[in-house]
């Protein structure tokens, strides 16, 4: 049941090593802390190999990808393989550069992740492997929507497979698939797109209940993305007039925080196919 | 007409390229996100013209400086120039080192910058050129201030017209100038002192704006400049007692978010000289 | 008297130069605004040293160390012990990678520190100069509770008077001691934990308070321990239904700017031993 994937993050407190951006670094943190799990940054090729083994999960994210910690990556991503703890990579800005596009196909070689979390340009762009500079061909770039959903399931089913992952791509609704299963949601408000990081805060606390439910990756997966969403609604109902998305960053992460399994259960709004 | 500049920004949603500071920088993306545009963030050098090239608009940042970015501000600041695309500089903390006084003056060499933008001791130590590692004078670094109104405006109006860029003094009073008509505005609040990065999400701002209105470089940065110092005054008044700079930084990045055309050009307090 | 030393970084507004970690760097920057202090950012080898000298005190934390600014550290330290400035040491994540504590370790040896704040893993792996990785022996790493208080106030006085600076030790119990007296400190909230970066901010506000009471450091110390667990205290009192950790963070740093002298005089709870 998604109530205990949330549960088990509570009482487990499972310890997240996160190389990430500089943008989102401060609220992927107080995320980790409100869903009850503990955050360590580290990023120097000199120390990732360490951190990460007294962790229980390893969350790489791109997004200010820089020369000095990509070997980081590659170290810790390694490391974590080694001793069977949970790896997760968020390929922000996949197809805006080859930097970008060929550090995460790169990854995604030489590294065995759980999961792969990213909106459907970014997934669309590692699945095509491509080197494409400037995202993905507009048409693939589409938003997933009730009008092409089956269409876009199949693509991911299929990306998940082939890859040995699973992929969870975000958006006005979510698609969380193992290959298999699909996890349908629609738990979140648009208004989440006018903050920065809710994604990587998602990646963070997937990586989390990923530690804290290891034989139950998908619907910890799941769990963790209705969570978020749901937070995102939960944030926006206490907003006041003249509030605007700067407090509605705090709200989303105070109700993480606040968030019992008993309300992510009732909350959760979601289909399997 | 002011209001029209950040409709301008709400309709086009145009995308800026940040190579700034990692202290202000979260605030930074929030703040772009509050006025209708999107960031980016990107500084490897690797991939730093390949970002800019899917960009409108780039924010240069020294706030902290560092021997890894500065090749990055160069390389995307010429690309962004071969492009045609808006650029601003931000010299935070010219004059308080050798290397940020000889970064910034090498900056304004090499690229042509729309705006640059900065307190005044930031400024005038440009406009000196000086190599001076502590700041400038201490007459210089005088606050603009009513009585020496006049001095400034012609300070600012001569740099201006020999830099070839507008010149953006904020402070108590800001001056907008392009070397020809000077914008001189009292928006703002002294309490805004007291929260790190609002010069830092200005600059930023003032880029979304020179993208959105492209013909209109002057209007679209004073536009930008009573923008913020409204959203400081907005975001005081709904200050509730207990509240203090953290949360009043969280305010002004909510005034931006709910600041509409008709708030702005009702709330702006300018003059021409 | 504790409300001395807050009143004195209200009127001198000491500048304070910080090479810290980005995931927390812009909560340090508004709690030492909050406290009325100024913050300068600046970790690049090449101007340290300068940044470092148009300051009153340096803050040293090592949250996400990496080998570019490491060098940074030495530099600024050394050059802030030649012009007597105020140095702190915050040695985040000592025990946790042999980087880390390597560092620590060294930094302790060629940098002269008034001031050393860390929780009671970090002080007692840097106590028994040790290169362990994974932190310091369970029983080591007890937390500081009133069953074994006289211990722990023992085991800190001593390393304080090996050291020859002052220790500041946080938890449920803080200590502060400079080898001869002990404040014993009872402020603060257990849910101050599950926000990232209270340590962080303190250390830069005790490094503040050091710079505005030069000749009084261990009261200083003190006085900075005590306004920052005041704050958890009523930071918590005005939290509303619904909030969490991401605003108990702004509520903490607004009951910062919001202190005066009486109110910390009134709230601080310790003992001297």
């Amino acid at each position: 049941m998604i109530k205990n994937c949330i549960e088990n993050v509570r009482s487990k407190t499972p310890l997240v090593h996160n190389i990430t951006n500089y943008v989102t670094v401060n609220d992927v943190a107080n995320a980790l802390l409100a869903c009850g799990a503990r955050p360590i940054m580290s990023d120097d090729p000199e120390e990732v190999e360490e951190i990460t083994s007294i962790c229980g999960g390893l969350n790489i994210n791109i997004g200010t990808l820089n020369k000095n910690t990509i070997p980081s990556m590659f170290l810790a991503g390694k490391k974590a393989n080694e001793l069977g703890h949970k790896v997760l990579l968020d390929p922000v800005g996949a197809g805006a550069s080859r930097l970008r596009t060929d550090t995460a196909v790169k990854l995604m070689k030489e590294i065995k992740f759980n999961v792969i979390r990213g909106n459907i340009s970014e997934i669309k762009t590692l699945a095509l492997g491509s080197g494409r500079t400037r995202g993905v061909d507009a048409d693939v770039a589409d938003a997933v929507t009730e009008n092409n959903l089956d269409n876009a399931i199949s693509f991911v089913k299929e990306f998940a497979k082939r890859q040995g992952s699973i992929i969870a791509v975000t958006g006005a609704i979510d698609l969380v698939t193992d290959g298999e299963k699909c996890y349908v949601i629609r738990n979140g408000r648009a208004e989440m797109g006018s903050i920065t990081g809710t994604g990587c805060q998602l990646s963070a606390i997937i990586t989390a209940f990923l530690v804290a439910n290891p034989e139950n990756e998908l619907e910890a997966t799941a769990a963790a993305v209705c969570a978020m969403g749901l937070a995102g609604e939960i944030g926006w109902s206490n907003m006041q007039l003249c509030d605007g998305n700067s407090t509605y960053r705090n709200r989303i992460i105070d109700a993480i925080y606040n968030m019992d399994g008993e309300t992510l259960e009732k909350g959760a709004k979601y289909e399997i196919r």
